[in-house]
């Protein structure tokens, strides 16, 4: 596998995007973001599992029925949510105009929304700036940056990721580009995802590896345990790099294919978590050695969740006992006498017990701008890993006046 | 029922009280605390559901097996937890000079403590120090705010609160204190509170009423989503108020007393919420109308832990989409088409639509430092409600450098 360098969703074959300013961001930026395929493209998705979904997000499930995708469309600066039949026909719109401007049916356009909940999107901006993104739609990188800029809210930074594999003699690339960065919380990808790659994959076997990808990344990734009503990551394959048809989820090549997207949306998930709302530390929980796959799960997850821990690793205190704490309170059934804390190399706690360390070296690693917390449960083989990230001022600034 | 004015733990017949510095806590402060009843009381707990348990605590869960106490100790400063044998050590002794000095058996003594985990409580400190407090015992209202003052750590105000009812011609008085103010969550009463009241009451009626009361108080207090691991109530009935003892959980004085419990409990839960850390604001959410009591407090739990409408509020920003969003992700069932939000008395949303609505008048509710939020299901019968604060800067700062 090799990583592309500056790659982005326009990397595969066949693949051209366009990122421009709609006019929905009151600060002028870019707001709407176009994906486009050649072709008609396998698609498979995720969504949020929160009961409350989105209007755009609601029709892109219903279009993705068909399991087909030719483009999606993805604004910022308005959510499009909880606005009654405006915002449901908000989504129509913008599903018609692509379909219209593409030549191709509105069951085939994929929308998302982000931003605050509660308005409809404006009809005639959207209109006006669909039709500039189709104009100034790109194959090089540059169309594929500007898309993701135009799907960033609080974000700092783009996160955009591709790689190339070799399957079956071809070069397969798979590229992707993420938003995040609050109201993020596993299930799903609570956020918004576009992966593109020019593999010629069946429609089954897309689904199977994009769902069995999200679990172990994307859904791996808190930070601040708010699950999102408009998040998604859609993938498309368009068959532009000419391999054969990938059509068992048991194949060498799938699993090929699989690796491929799990880089992607590992770098994409990191990615998120990095640049969550007010972060300054990436944190990398790992629990090791528990009894139960879901055990590991809760531990990794309550630990990630934590505002305590959370605010102790942006005050880049080693306060551990913080740590044991969240998984004693997590769920999972454990011997609280028999577990192991490392931050960075330093063990800090023995056998649920303080162990005297080194605070300067302590020190060191916390002031790091990626920390990996290990947990270790002594007491089975199952690992779970989760990333987030520290508590700041700055989350709190960003969310105390979002709205307004 | 009566309110007693400056009323605390001392308030009830019986009940002496002492607060002292044992130089547990680096700044001087009051940190070691005693209540003791003239009498041997029968007492009733609840404690932590935090897998992870405090040495102390796990000592008073022991001693409280008959169900009879002499006197509670509690110091700040130190959580003895996770400490190993030495923490074990060191919570004997702290019941071993008290029922020494008192001349009563160890086993009616419980213990406390709060503060960083980690750390063994000194003995020579905790032992002068509990010398000091039995010398300075005392019988009115400043031997209970002495011990409020004494078992405080991040708390910025006491809480303490008392009531006066008649049972059966006889005055009965219960009192309480309780000290937050991070780590709150609900399971158990995620902090430590002592009542005392004079009231004749049997141990099965006093352990049901406890039991029930801290059900609808202390555990309906989430200031950060996080448990901790050395946190109780006790209620200790020392019956010198005279009355007929309480024998039946069915009787009119049972309901009473319990009524005369829960008026002490929810003063004190209120309070904890409205000094959670860094907190500027109470907020009381409410559900009503749930299809399910499971539902209806599932929605409030998740609103009151929910980082993004906790930064709202601190923002004083009317961003009920992250209300509504909050629900969604909360695990309750409910059509997200039927939903109506009120911040104060400002209808917010109508059937999970935007209203339009007078952001003057929103932004004046906002601007309190009280506010209730009313989520409305209209779908059933079923009401929760949860006390929780506002998410500030100052959160983040006390919990950056608690340890160090």
């Amino acid at each position: 596998m090799k990583f592309i360098e500056n790659g982005t969703v326009t990397s595969p074959k066949g693949f051209k995007a366009a990122g421009v300013s709609a006019g929905l961001k009151a600060n002028g930026k870019k707001d709407l973001a176009l994906v486009v395929s050649d072709n008609v493209a396998n698609a498979a998705g995720v969504y949020t599992r929160n009961l409350v979904k989105g209007h755009s997000l609601q029709l892109t499930i219903k279009n993705m029925a068909g399991r087909e995708l030719k483009a999606v469309a993805v604004n910022s600066g308005c959510a499009n949510a909880c606005a009654g039949r405006a915002g449901e026909e908000a989504a129509e719109i913008v599903c018609k105009k692509v379909a219209g401007i593409l030549g191709t049916e509105k069951e085939k356009i994929a929308v998302g929304s982000t931003g605050v909940i509660g308005y409809v999107l404006p009809h005639e901006k959207i209109t006006a700036g669909i039709e500039r993104a189709c104009k100034e739609l790109s194959y090089d990188e540059d169309g594929g940056h500007n898309a993701e800029m135009a799907i960033m809210t609080t974000d700092t930074v783009p996160k955009e990721f591709a790689v190339s594999v070799d399957i079956g003699g071809k070069e397969v690339i798979v590229g992707g580009m993420a938003k995040g960065s609050g109201m993020i919380h596993p299930n799903m990808g609570t956020m918004i995802s576009i992966v593109t790659t020019d593999a010629k994959v069946s429609k089954e076997v897309l689904d199977y590896a994009l769902k069995k990808v999200t679990e172990v990344t994307f859904n791996r990734v808190s930070v601040d345990g708010d699950t999102s009503v408009c998040d998604m990551c859609l993938v498309m394959a368009n068959g532009q790099a000419g391999n054969d048809e990938i059509t068992s989820v048991d194949s060498e090549e799938a699993k090929l294919f699989t690796e491929a997207l799990h880089k992607v949306c590992d770098s994409l998930a990191r990615g998120l978590a990095k640049d969550g709302e007010g972060a300054t530390k990436l944190l990398e929980v790992c629990v090791e050695n528990a009894p139960t796959a879901e055990d590991a799960y809760k531990i990794a997850l309550a630990v990630a969740k934590s505002p305590l821990c959370k605010t102790a690793f942006f005050g880049e205190d080693a306060n551990w006992g913080r740590i044991l704490t969240a998984a004693g309170y997590s769920g999972a059934q454990f011997d609280p006498l028999r577990v192991d804390i490392y931050i960075g190399d330093v063990k800090v706690c023995e056998n649920g017990e303080a162990l005297p360390f080194d605070e300067d070296a302590a020190l060191a690693i916390l002031k790091k701008n990626e920390i990996k917390v290990l947990i270790d449960m002594l007491d089975g083989t199952f690992n779970d890993k989760m990333w987030t990230c520290d508590f700041s001022y700055d989350y709190v600034k960003i969310n105390g006046s979002y709205r307004t």
